[in-house]
């Protein structure tokens, strides 16, 4: 699938050895997502004991159709250091906004192909449940003839999985976008799942363009209340078999999970994840461990995120302030995304000398009080930097402790290295 | 110490059996800071199985001298739901400050005492370095009768840790501003803590005015490098025994804890503390589980304060984004106490019903996008409003999917609640 020099050049990049790198990929624990009919200057991969990744999620909505706010939104992520982007566009013209993040992104681009195919019935037939799979899958061919290099399948949700939410309701219902649209889909037309139906056909298409399957998980809770309920279990198994599939056809897989789970159950979603799906890489969204902080949900996903990395989810979605209310602006893009690095980093330290060796620096040079040097070293130079401006303080010292300085008096002492 | 009647008011508002808290307070895993000389609207209890409590440290700088400014961040702070404050004046008539701070503040107030002293000293004398134990003395006199409710004392730092660090460097150094003018102090007069010496005319003090000692971590890492190092845990095994003696003598005592901690020590930390303090309270001050977030602490603290809450830690100091920077403003007092409460609420909802039932009502408004119920709700409504105002939204969907709104198609579905 890839040469050997790729890989090896992909190992260097990952600070493992090339042969960790190519056995744990051969075995399905590391992905690559890259579209075979491209090259990008910054691939990235995905899996068990390499550097915790993140995504953010771009696109218009039905509301906003800005191109130029996606593209501004893509620049900033990849300023800010995600490694992948999700076009999840449904306004507009979405073929041509994300032929342009394609071309201009230096990164992974990852697409939910579900949403384009209901927009196109919604928009032919006035509504998203005439949908055919005859659409879907020319949406999936274009969409991989474009150069996407991850595809978000939600192949997990059965129409079993429809009569089981209805005899025990859920608080927080569907939460996923692209489940919803299936749940609705298969409610009208009482048919099964057509991601399901034709899942080999995918693989074909998958396996013929290098794309790398991402299992979505529709049924992910959206609430605590729902957290690690039998709903997302029934479909996590679903995906543990899905899995098996892919890898038997020679495609790449990475599995999604919640969502909304409790902070005591995060780390048993990711030992099960891992058990269920055979070290498949997991890609969690959030994970949020409280509902009430619509707003600071950035914040909320990079405790959940933190602790999913530790215990080895390798993939951080970027939940950004304005989740549950309304577009990401700009702004809101930079926030999710330097939250998501914090917890990824939280974690990469621990595994590499390289990513310790960061906060070592910037400890030296803050125990020396070194601002100039200590502010390039920061997640956000511009922000450090901000914040030290605003104050009117030449020395070396900071406004917090004046002449208290404790680093100043430890130095005083002798005590630094 | 405290009536019945005051205890069964506790353990109500803590949603605890009274037999529970009044066994766990009289075995010193629950404290009550609440000096003898004063009432106050909102007491709190700290310690095992109550919900997580948050700290919000405020007052003047050497070079921030406004008590209008640190009146304001009480405010706020109490406004975002803090349960304690401290008070920790370094410039200006920080004996008014306090004294204007205790008179407004509803909840409990903590400060540290060395600070005043050495600022007394080197205002008297030129440098704090001269400051006697008279001198300290009398200011923890004052304080009590001036109704602190909690006072961080730093005995455990000791002169032959001054050797141990000078022998071995640490990264960070001393951070603590208290370890930090204590070190001074011992390095330049050569002599031993007076707060370790005098500590039993500390604790007659305290227990004549009920306050609580909350044991200082002098010694706390400032730096991941230095994570759970040998000088932290030498000064926590002298905490342990200063915990024995607070017991002993009936002086409610609660234990510091550190700092920058590596993600996978955080919990470790926490067992160890409880373990070598035989159960007392463990206030945390963050922790950070890495350096490289100037400007986003907050994002940081939280991340740590949840897990080391889920470990058992029961008392979160808030850390603002301007942590390491800059003295904070009122906005970043707000920013810290908010994700500090995020961080507690996660586990908070794990323990108790009644918070658990916060989320399971704002997931229900959610489904239904009943928006005007569910913003009460949020931990910041006016945040909440502020982001969906800035959508020219009419309906009850969002910009974000707009009418592919998930839980609109669930409840057309019939999947909800």
């Amino acid at each position: 699938m890839f040469k050997k020099s790729f890989l090896k050049k992909i190992a260097k990049q990952e600070s493992v050895a090339p042969g960790y790198l190519e056995k744990n990929f051969k075995k399905g624990k590391i992905v690559i997502p890259l579209n075979k009919t491209k090259e990008i200057k910054k691939p990235t991969a995905i899996g068990e004991g390499l550097r915790v990744k993140t995504n953010t999620n771009i696109g218009t909505s039905t509301e906003r159709r800005e191109v130029e706010d996606e593209l501004k939104k893509l620049h900033i992520a990849i300023e800010c250091g995600t490694d992948t982007v999700m076009d999840l566009s449904v306004g507009g013209n979405i073929a041509k906004i994300r032929r342009e993040i394609i071309q201009r992104s230096t990164i992974p681009v990852g697409t939910v192909p579900i949403y384009e195919a209901a927009l196109q019935a919604e928009r032919q037939k006035m509504t998203f449940e005439a949908m055919s799979f005859d659409t879907l899958w020319d949406v999936l061919v274009q969409q991989a003839k474009d150069g996407v290099d991850f595809f978000t399948i939600h192949a997990g949700i059965l129409k079993k999985s429809l009569k089981m939410i209805q005899k025990k309701k859920r608080v927080g219902g569907v939460v996923s976008r692209g489940g919803a649209i299936l749940s609705r889909w298969m409610y009208v037309n009482q048919r099964e799942n057509p991601l399901y139906e034709n899942f080999d056909k995918i693989l074909e298409l998958a396996k013929n363009y290098n794309i790398t399957l991402s299992l979505g998980d529709a049924l992910r809770p959206g609430a605590i209340a729902d957290s690690t309920d039998r709903l997302q279990l029934s479909e996590l198994y679903v995906l543990g078999e899905l899995v098996k599939r892919c890898r038997k056809r020679g495609v790449q897989v990475m599995v999604e999970g919640p969502g909304h789970i409790r902070l005591d159950e995060i780390g048993f979603n990711v030992w099960l994840q891992k058990r269920v799906c055979n070290g498949a890489p997991f890609y969690i969204l959030g994970p949020l461990p409280t509902d009430i902080a619509a707003g600071y949900d950035h914040i909320t996903a990079s405790i959940g995120g933190a602790l999913a990395a530790l215990w080895g989810a390798d993939f951080l979605c970027v939940v950004t302030p304005a989740e549950h209310l309304r577009h990401p602006s700009i702004d809101d893009i930079k926030d999710g995304v330097i939250a998501a690095k914090i917890a990824a980093h939280s974690v990469n330290l621990l595994r590499f000398k390289e990513e310790w060796k960061k906060d070592y620096q910037i400890s030296l040079y803050r125990a020396k009080r070194d601002w100039q040097k200590l502010f390039p070293l920061t997640i956000d130079e511009k922000k450090a930097r901000g914040y030290r401006q605003t104050t009117d303080i030449a020395s070396d010292i900071c406004t917090m402790c004046g002449e208290f300085c404790s680093l100043k008096i430890s130095e005083h002492c002798n005590l630094l290295k």
